[in-house]
């Protein structure tokens, strides 16, 4: 049986939502494993909306659900409803929108709130002992989930940005630099990052990464 | 040294822009096989904008060039600044943005107008004898473009579905059916197509597809 794999989106774009290509990766190398990817965003607006051709904010309003739409082919629903009962994984794309809309780590740093639906879903598929991966950005959600946590100390890795790693750190996470093409593997939590787009180059190197996160993350559901 | 190809792009998202997985499968085959991949996409407003998840259009504006730089991650121009002398290729990946936006076919049928930035570009590609690759629903656009061409009759497929490649016959080309992870060859005008999401039904034999195309366009640039 193939397994099944929720992936959680937070919009439509690298600036304001999911980035795209992570997102349609992830997608890629789940279908090509047989597994089954069921996609998720929370609900609500995003925190903002991004011209990603002018590079500016417009002033729009536009949800989540509805953006993250577009890369699911409208196949999605309200991430409030995902059980981790129901999956063997989750992974989450990066984007802006994972430290806009997911969390709020773009604009609060270290005193981010996470979106109660994303923190309840994650703490849910670690609770479960279920692999959770996260590219690019989104291991700055994982670790804010975290920070208040006593036990769960993840090993990480978002490349090698130096602002971006200390925050990592900064929420109580463990920081590994790491190439476009590889990926970090928290055995203890079973968590898997890559840097994805944090170093990607362009789409060859950056789906190299993400179909190994998406390898790791399957083996993680296999034993 | 790798080949340059343009990437025409409609929007972002399959019922009124550029089909998001098909867009970004291209550019992954591009990148594997060494050539570079340049986004364009015409000026002007979507014909509609479509909620994809609630599955109805909502009355919003939102330009092509904008919605299709998400996919492009920001570098992308409009096609009127698109030269065939600087390419070796053109790809157009699908989505009803082909036929809302590209060209009028979802409404006007047979009396189809083409963006002119669009039609000059194709034909241009054309008459330089370099090859164009149309993925999904955008055959459709290239059929238009040359219907009142007594010359060239291209041999195009958009899968299977009867009544779209009754308009495929109705501008003057000739239609093949073909299955989701192969391609239609037009040797004498240097086209390729492939049914993508007309009949996929999911990301891995889409890519198939897709992955095809691109190296039978590439192909072309070689010989």
């Amino acid at each position: 049986m193939g397994k099944r794999v929720a992936v959680l989106l937070s919009g439509c774009g690298v600036m304001d939502g999911s980035e795209i290509q992570e997102s349609v990766f992830t997608l890629l190398a789940l279908d090509n494993a047989g597994a089954q990817a069921v996609c998720f965003a929370p609900s609500g607006d995003q925190a903002e909306v991004f011209d990603h051709a002018a590079g500016k904010a417009t002033g729009e309003r536009r949800a989540m659900i509805a953006e993250a739409a577009r890369i699911a082919r409208g196949n999605i629903a309200d991430v409030a409803q995902a059980r981790a009962a129901d999956f063997d994984a989750l992974i989450i794309p990066g984007g802006l929108g994972s430290t806009k809309n997911l969390c709020t780590h773009a604009v609060d740093g270290l005193q981010a709130r996470v979106h109660p639906d994303v923190a309840r879903v994650v703490r849910e598929f670690a609770a479960a002992g279920k692999p959770v991966g996260a590219m690019c950005l989104a291991p700055v959600t994982v670790a804010a989930v975290f920070k208040d946590d006593s036990v769960v100390k993840p090993q990480l890795t978002i490349g090698n940005d130096k602002a971006t790693a200390a925050g990592i750190a900064g929420f109580g996470a463990v920081h590994h630099d790491c190439a476009v093409r590889d990926i970090i593997i928290d055995h203890r939590h079973r968590i898997v990052t890559t840097p994805a787009y944090m170093l990607g180059q362009g789409p060859a190197e950056v789906f190299v990464g993400v179909e190994k996160l998406v390898k790791a993350v399957l083996d993680f559901c296999a034993g």
